[in-house]
């Protein structure tokens, strides 16, 4: 499966992934894939992506079984990011909330939780 | 108005930003900022960006007229990706149309358009 020509990664080889919930519309997280992640990804229909704090491979799901299945996949303008519509399984973060931008950014620069939790990282993670 | 504490710009000094249309929720387009530039978003309430390109500080909209109001500001649970909630005038992408993720990638790898053409870019910037 073919990545399409011009697709432009950056010095360390990562493009911008930007995940959407293809039910609801919201935005669910952001993470980087390398060539490897998308090609693996197209040809899987789950995500992966590219983990920089662990520089390995890393397919969304694999420890927690919160895959996400891959409906679209949308590139931008200067082809330097992709945007995924995804079927989320349980939520995406890892801290339990259905979105990682689970936090609101007030007037004063404080932070106010603003999102669902779906489930118990203390539970999913404890292997 | 203070940035929160924490947040996470990279070793350039920059942050993902993503931009989704407040009313309808189409992710409308992706770009970095530095501290100044979301200083500036915070104070004035229109979308500023870092252009790497161009190394410098870039109000969306300056040339083209087409502001982005910001409605809400998100943080994702690592702190290094904002999400902004924004009323965008005329269109986000340069090229005409609403979002910059007007080509869907299909199986074979082609790119099929599938966006709305909202302005014309030759009118717009033919100063």
């Amino acid at each position: 499966m073919p990545i399409p020509a011009g697709m432009k990664f950056n010095d360390q080889g990562l493009i911008v992934a930007i995940v959407q919930d293809a039910e609801n519309q919201e935005v669910l997280m952001q993470a980087f894939m390398n060539e490897e992640a998308l090609r693996l990804t197209m040809e899987t229909g789950v995500a992966h992506y590219y983990s920089r704090s662990r520089n390995k491979l890393w397919k969304k799901g694999e420890s927690s079984g919160h895959l996400q299945h891959v409906k679209e996949i949308r590139i931008d303008c200067d082809q330097d990011a992709i945007l995924m519509k995804v079927q989320q399984v349980s939520g995406a973060c890892h801290v339990g909330f259905r979105s990682c931008f689970y936090r609101v950014m007030e007037a004063d620069g404080k932070l106010r939780e603003d999102g669902n939790k779906v489930f118990d990282p203390k539970e999913t993670y404890k292997t």
